[in-house]
């Protein structure tokens, strides 16, 4: 027989558990790994027997274990190939934070990530295909990028209030990829310091630590949002010519940054020199019913910049900068670009999604997030911990109690009963405080919110 | 009429020449940008001419250019249609360093690079559309990488005689990207300086700098290779914890390292405790008949690094990082992973093209560039100018006369002549010296070599 199939499964008997369940598992890690495509037949029960080494019986009760979790279609007369679950297909949790909602999983709450639109992902990604050929002819440079999606990049812009002609887009490998770039060119003066919310997004302190950047950090909270006086006396004082924020649904936190604040900065940008980057990542995530519509933060001394990968899908790593015509076309000449712009394949994708489908997309999507929100918000009443419910992103900041254990302990506990999570430090500047806060994203289903509750509730009277 | 032909093809008429003639290349320039998808059906003669204020007379003539040079298939009773000319699709040489072979085309030699290989990688990505399924259903954010495609790396390791498990494999967006992670981890003694060659991979470079790292030149020549005396007083001398070296057909001399030089500085970095981070991009391209097969650059602490760039396409974007098991699990826990991982579907495609068809492609690939290099080293001969021919690569270093101009105005003046080339300077780790060289790649046509060394020539006497 063709052992490829059993090969592809790898070292599976090194997992715990009742042989049947652990063969059923390891199939399914196999076919969502890509190592057994969707679509593959089966071997017959008894040549998997043979090669496996088990009784009839175990494959037997394996198989029924896949076709009851849908993995596995049976056709008669012509044998059992595998798939991928519908549900799996149909819903926005990633597959590795709670492995497809087996029972047995553990479960993975430190991404605040979601699935593809599955769907109209795989139309947008034929389609690409069909339509690189022009593509493959040219270098696959780096340029400021495809002309299609800077055209579209930058009505959306137009369309929210924000005139912008497609020169002033810049295409970027994501937010990060953005963040380095504009770092290159205006972080010049290495004694100056970079403002930073704390906590951050833990992405742009990496890239702020790599170039070690001095940080001055400024705090946010999802209740009183940005202390914009605080700001304010500390640009005065230290004199920074940098600011990196996340305006809209900043990520850990939630907060959103209200009109007045929004004219405060960019006002206090201009009056003191001083560039300010917004993030606008989770812009599109906005939950409340109807959406607020919120000015961009925005002026002569914004750079916004702004990503795929939290509104369609992390694995398409296409992110932008809208900036002056000029500061693109002098970052397109910067040498990092060349490792900092996505492949033009992708940018084909990004094209074909981020046009007429993405609003319809955004609506099933913020559904989806708003009902898991509300789902966790429910769990986490009586629990003595406290947030502030997110009107948008993805992720809820949770502040535990004062007796309890840190969020640093809370979380090594959870680890060691197979839950996942990120405490507080590091999100901040210092990498030292926060430390009884922890990160909560509710891209997981509500089964697995309600699992992971319970778990942390365990683990914080053990 | 539908007007989306016509606004596809821009402010064709600022360009200068007659209007026939201008509005074929504006057609063909839109096909290669993919504002216009190849198959699209052109308006009528009469529906165009009206559209664009033409005469028929004018259109026609535009329609008869593009017909001549293959741009479009003319069906009898179904109208046009613009394509690809086949010429396009089974070159090496990029589509924009002579815009296809047109005589009216600007010549860009500043770029060292190729096409993709064009009906391989088709179906490549065909086929990678079809298996993308089960990676929408996850996350998408970085690992170290798909099961499959870091076996297949660590099986072409293993072949060429270097034992490498697929867990020593850590795929990254490239070698600039395999580089910037590397230094975050190694490079953490800001003081100690980090071993470059000089001239050295801009790229490279570029990296070093947004790190604001210490260089310590070496030279390295076409002609006497790599100078380890100088390098190992250096070492011995300014401490160095780490080195960046291109041992294979060097960018941009083409220089060879010889087996007992690769011994010679692996031993040195054993005995210095100094990292090597050996960049075989280049490696695969390898133009000698029979190839020579020289051990790779190796030891207890040498880390490789390549990339499918310049082998395959620089559009796939997908580079990797071969070390030990335990340097690698550190890395996929760096923040900046995130940024630095290439997309899933990338990879899918860089497995499809990695294993089995590989060889064939890399054949096809070095007897074009082996053509190409012969036909510009006969270029040369009798120039007064210099060289030493390259054994493998895509660049040759070009030595100019004392006498003459240096390279910076050589460069100044094609420019304006409208060749685009890169002095020395511009690889130089002081960015002033190596005033007298050029790199001139050979993945241009002969056609277009041929006008560009006339182009130089004379500007080099005027």
């Amino acid at each position: 027989m063709d052992t490829g199939f059993v090969a592809a499964l790898g070292d599976w008997r090194t997992r715990s558990g009742p042989l049947a369940r652990t063969l059923a598992a390891a199939v399914r890690d196999a076919v969502v790994d890509g190592r057994i495509p969707a679509g593959t037949r089966l071997p017959s029960e008894r040549e998997l027997a043979r090669t496996l080494h088990l009784s009839r019986g175990t494959v037997v009760a394996a198989l029924d274990v896949l076709r009851a979790d849908g993995w596995l279609h049976t056709r008669h007369g012509s044998g059992s190939a595998v798939r991928l679950p519908a549900r799996l297909t149909e819903r926005t949790t990633p597959w590795s934070l709670d492995r497809g909602g087996a029972p047995d999983a553990d479960l993975d709450l430190t991404l605040a990530v979601t699935a593809a639109p599955h769907e109209a992902y795989r139309a947008a990604v034929a389609r690409a295909a069909e339509r690189s050929a022009p593509l493959l002819v040219d270098s696959g440079v780096a340029t400021a990028g495809l002309p299609r999606l800077r055209e579209l990049l930058a009505d959306r812009y137009t369309r929210a209030g924000l005139a912008t002609r497609p020169e002033q887009i810049l295409v970027t490998a994501g937010a990060q990829a953005a963040l380095t770039l504009l770092l290159d060119h205006l972080h010049t003066d290495r004694r100056a310091p970079v403002v930073v919310e704390n906590p951050a997004y833990p992405g742009a302190l990496a890239v702020l630590r790599a170039r070690r950047a001095r940080l001055l950090p400024v705090a946010v909270s999802p209740r009183v949002g940005w202390d914009t006086d605080h700001l304010a006396a500390a640009v005065r004082r230290h004199r920074p010519r940098l600011a990196y924020l996340v305006p809209d649904f900043h990520n850990p936190t939630g907060a959103h940054m209200d009109a007045p604040a929004r004219r405060a900065l960019a006002a206090l940008a201009d009056r003191h020199d001083l560039t300010l980057i917004a993030d606008e990542t989770m812009r599109d995530l906005d939950l409340r019913t109807p959406p607020g519509g919120e000015p961009h933060l925005a002026g002569a001394r914004v750079i916004q910049i702004g990503s795929a990968s939290k509104t369609l899908w992390t694995g398409l790593r296409v992110g932008w900068i809208r900036a002056t015509a000029d500061l693109v076309r002098r970052l397109c000449r910067n040498p990092l670009q060349a490792q900092l712009a996505p492949p033009p394949l992708e940018q084909l994708i990004a094209a074909e999604l981020l046009g007429e489908p993405l609003p319809a997309l955004l609506d099933d999507r913020r559904a989806r997030l708003r009902a898991q929100r509300d789902h966790l918000t429910g769990l986490l009443a009586g629990t003595g911990w406290t947030c502030t419910v997110p009107s948008g992103g993805l992720t809820l900041w949770l502040r535990l109690g004062d007796d309890g254990p840190s969020a640093t302990d809370l979380a090594a506990r959870a680890a060691a009963r197979g839950l996942a999570v990120t405490p507080g430090p590091h999100f901040a500047a210092d990498r030292a405080t926060l430390t009884h806060h922890l990160r909560l994203p509710f891209t997981a289903t509500p089964e697995t919110l309600t699992r992971a509750v319970g778990l942390l509730r365990e683990c914080a009277v053990r």
